[in-house]
């Protein structure tokens, strides 16, 4: 059986590879339109050549360690981790660069047509993180059997993206962010504006970051999950039903994501999206049931197979839904946070910034309130494994989830060019639309990855536990145990030590950027005029070594840290320190991203024409919000998720040498 | 032996007295300055009053509630704490308005007299908050001898504190907000110009934040620490030197600050305070041994009286030392963490918040390492008891530490006035120097009191996890028990869902106060040439009705919720939700408070003349950091000491009806 997720993951990559022929024959429009889009492709590519040097020179020496300590199947499952995480990115970005412009042409046709492209564009990297990584999880465990080796797939992929997320992120910040402050706030020109030398660099940024940050990401957070429920289910059951199953319910969701996107059609971009995710978990729901029976009809659950295994799964499945609504309440220009938000720009950009901040913490209560009990409702009706599968469920859906994130970044470029190529006003209209909802789908997807990343960190915290239990360890992870209090105050410090060092490498790379910008318009003669043409490429190169750089240390802290701390103070205080930084970690990540989400639409509703509309002192206000959120929420925020699991997968990794 | 802390009390409450009569025997100026001095009182005295209504009202349900459930006893206690801690800030906001005129007045003269009566102010309020405290809990303890009615007194001292924190933090910088949004921002006039109608409302707003709310914050910390090692002492020892060990300890403590603050000399503003604090540590240090000793000698420590009771007590001091250094680095204009603030607000005002934010979130590292250490060595010393011996040592300082704060808003007031009265430029030289030093104290101040509410906490929630013991219910705090988490995450979740009700009541009630600045500026013509007076009243009145009105909610969540949790998830969850709020409690606090301190003082650093000095664009950029730093530091950020400390309240007093 363990052939059936081999063989789908197989046909999914077919399937892939046959979308991107699709995309490839689409029209991509005039020359501008190509040598525009061909500057953007080639920034990317050289950012991530370089990153993946970097990322390489790590790994090689994480291989090594590996190797030497904990022997060769274990440094290969890493290996494999990290080349097919940094592998998802790299496609999925080169198609979404791809994408982009025949966006931008097919928009002249209206939103159905872009729409389409769009999503498909998205849909080859949702895929593409999905099936890649079950069939490297199944394909590794088919050949070794050995599923401790399979720990450090999931350290290779999680490491490469703490990298690619932190990295992205920072790139892609940095641009955006000194572009708009020199662009649109003190020179007056609009967003996209081919005058303004970093505007290449803004669009790079959106697919190192949104698009192949996102993707290494989610390939992360799902290959994670489904290995420790594996682990976990070998551990507690003994059984082999239990190693499988996780293969063969992902296996389910790939075919239901599949279907679910033949759903995403029409002029209602939001609907159609939604459409095709709703039908997608509906699916699932049902080959879960049919899956679960067939598996286990033999067995003997205790307590019966639905409750202790169905409903579990179906709980996964409702948190994922509620947190799309929560998410998408917090973020969307419909409802009140972020009118309010708006509303209070215009007493200045200080009480937009209150307001935005209220806000960012308020947004963490709904989200924590709903994990809490599915975590309390999963456990009591499967136990520990329940939460896992309630996990698992939740990320099954990650195929099409991903391809409506993925979207976002791709009709934001198209945005970009038709801008720069000076497309007609209704292009842009057209890109403007599903770009604006682009916004909130990207909001609503970082919150379903940062839920599934809790869940997925508590599994894997789980199994550590298990793992200690296993090797004999009797002491318990009590709370009036100060080492355990200690780890929980160190743990939680992590998530803002990580923040607080992206955020920084933002402000630094963005005050390059900014210099470098003003440079051109102080030296390039013309250039405001539109006679002259700014360097791009030295904006571009700028923001790629600083993002280089200063991606290094954040990225080493999830490593380091439970290193030391498992050896000074023991594994108790080291559990302490799993559960502190998910707590905080959850806390810190969910309020960045959706509070910075709400900043975007607040300047994105002022700019419809409320409250005094485009180039209002109001206005104003709210860009310097959407700015102070832009590293917020994809920067610091999104990182937050892959390091948590960082961290939790070197635990389980030097279990082995604490006691 | 008990005989002896009320004495000291007593004795100490003559010496406030005695002080009170020096800082009212100085001259206080002219009839502008007692003109404008009065109108501050009124408005302060007419806060408190409303304030305190409405804290009666929700005072005599819980009084009705707990005599009903708990008993007479019980609900004596808490009236005791309640009223007290009500007392101690309002003879502290009356005395320190009434110093504020006389700084004002001495300054003519020079900073020596000015920080002479500016301090002696903020030490009656010091005085008056350790002596109260003791004074009532040896009182009722030798009146009752009940340890569990003792727990009720320290409800109603945090629960009066919570309000006081909230309502005053929300209209201090409601007011302040205010003010300077249309004052400096808009209009380009001076801080506490007397043509800002809000200028008023801002400088009652020092008094009834700053000196009331702060005062009854650390009432409640402080009785609340010496009553948690009471109970402690008791439940793990069963004899009765444990229980009279933690008041002895604070009588030592209440003469070494006396004797400390008579090294409060000079014209070194920063160092003659700190001379007084460490001056007071020493002769604590000193005296704790002797007490021990005196208290032990018949006793059979086990592992001995240095090692288990007098080195925790020693921990507590350099914790307490650490978080003075820790939190002037990351606050104080002459390190890097304010200068980069500073530097980046020449790019703007989005950079100017995103360092700002960074800084925030970094400044929580180092003091969670201290505190992390604090509770490692001092229980691997003196066990749970020994935690709860560094927490009592920490705050026994108070008195002194009060004392430096309360100094603060003192001198704010004191240039206010002399600004308002058109008292000569050198005046307001040596009270700008004075309130730039009482800012960094402020900052000081408030991580010291985190640090030690965070140990405090820890000993509740010991003295929460004994009692369930003691009353047999034998389940323990595992991390790897869902309910535990689910308790984690819900109890991480009110600091967050706190802070942001705060924030938004600043934004709120500022939005309010914007208008009506705005209004008057516009209506009342010859305002800005300086002919025609503002209202002044009406501004206060505003605030004032905003504030009560916004405290309600917030002050009400942390007695909320570890009810619902407790009886609705049982023991379990509400041990994880006290832990989970004194993680995300310490780090939001933390960040908060300092961060918050940090933008001020930057803003600070460029008024001096740096960066381009007042009115330059990295000015305004500054300004809009102070603002946002403003809710941070003083609603939000210190509110949550006291809410923390209510939520293990809470459940103490819960406990026997949870199992």
């Amino acid at each position: 059986m363990i052939y059936i997720p081999i063989i789908v993951s197989i046909l999914t990559i077919g399937f892939v590879l046959y979308l991107i022929q699709i995309i490839k024959s689409k029209p991509s429009g005039s020359e501008k339109m190509i040598a525009i889009a061909k500057a953007i492709q080639e920034g990317a590519v050289s950012y991530l050549k370089r990153q993946y040097r970097t990322m390489g020179l790590v790994s090689i020496v994480i291989f090594i360690v590996l190797w030497l300590t904990l022997g060769f199947n274990t440094s290969l499952g890493f290996l494999i981790g990290a080349v097919l995480s940094a592998l998802s990115g790299f496609i999925g970005m080169m198609v979404s660069t791809r994408a982009n412009i025949r966006v931008a042409e097919a928009a002249k046709k209206g939103i159905k047509p872009a729409l389409d492209i769009s999503f498909k564009g998205g849909l080859v990297t949702g895929l593409l993180v999905v099936s890649l990584g079950l069939l490297s999880v199944a394909g590794f465990y088919l050949i070794t059997q050995d599923l401790k080796a399979l720990i450090a797939l999931g350290f290779g992929a999680s490491l490469i993206s703490v990298f690619a997320r932190i990295g992205g992120g920072i790139y892609t910040k940095a641009a955006d962010v000194g572009a708009d402050l020199v662009g649109k706030v003190e020179k007056g020109i609009p967003e996209d504006d081919p005058r303004n030398p970093a505007v290449i660099a803004d669009q790079v940024g959106d697919n190192v970051g949104d698009c192949a940050g996102m993707a290494a990401d989610i390939f992360e957070t799902y290959t994670v999950t489904i290995i420790a429920t594996m682990i976990l289910g070998s551990l507690l059951f003994n059984n082999q039903s239990f190693i499988l199953f996780p293969l063969l319910l992902a296996s389910v969701s790939i075919i239901a994501s599949i279907v679910g996107s033949f759903f995403v059609k029409g002029k209602k971009i939001m609907r159609a999206l939604y459409r095709g995710i709703i039908v997608s978990a509906l699916l699932s729901a049902l080959g879960f049931y049919y899956v679960g029976m067939f598996l286990f009809s033999r067995l003997e659950i205790k307590g019966g197979y639905l409750t202790t295994i169905y409903y579990p799964l179906i709980i996964g499945l409702l948190v994922a839904g509620a947190m799309f609504i929560i998410t998408e309440y917090y973020t969307s220009k419909k409802y009140s946070p972020v009118r309010k938000i708006a509303k209070s720009s215009e007493t200045g950009h200080a009480t937009n910034i209150i307001t935005g901040l209220a806000n960012s913490l308020q947004s963490t209560a709904l989200p924590i309130i709903i994990i809490s009990l599915g975590i309390i409702f999963s456990y009591n009706f499967g136990g520990v494994y329940g939460i896992a599968l309630a996990a698992l469920a939740m990320l099954s859906l990650a195929g099409i989830v991903v391809g409506v994130d993925a979207y976002g970044p791709i009709t934001d470029n198209a945005g970009g060019i038709a801008e720069m190529s000076e497309l007609p006003e209704e292009v842009r209209e057209v890109t403007d639309a599903l770009d604006s909802v682009g916004n909130t789908t990207k909001a609503v997807t970082k919150g379903y990855a940062i839920a599934s990343a809790g869940l997925a960190a508590l599994v894997l915290f789980s199994a550590y536990s298990q793992e200690l239990i296993d090797r004999g360890f009797t002491a318990k992870f009590f709370l009036d145990d100060p080492k355990v209090i200690a780890g929980l105050f160190i743990g939680g410090l992590l998530p803002y030590l990580f923040a607080s060092l992206a955020m920084s490498s933002v402000g630094k790379a963005a005050g390059a950027v900014v210099e470098e910008v003003r440079r051109q318009f102080r030296e390039i003669s013309g250039l405001m005029q539109g006679t002259a043409k700014p360097e791009y490429a030295k904006c571009v190169d700028i923001v790629t070594k600083a993002s280089i750089k200063q991606m290094i240390i954040p990225a080493l802290i999830p490593i380091v840290f439970p290193i030391l701390i498992g050896f000074t103070l023991g594994p108790e205080a080291l559990g302490g320190l799993l559960i502190g930084s998910i707590i905080t970690g959850l806390f810190v990540a969910i309020s960045m991203t959706t509070g910075g989400a709400a900043w975007d639409n607040a300047k994105k509703y002022i700019e419809e024409g409320n409250l005094g509309g485009k180039g209002s002192p109001a206005h104003q206000a709210a860009v310097t919000g959407d700015t102070v959120g832009d590293p917020y929420k994809d920067t610091a925020g999104p990182a937050i998720n892959p390091m948590i699991k960082v961290l939790n997968i070197v635990a389980l990794l030097i279990v082995a040498f604490l006691i």
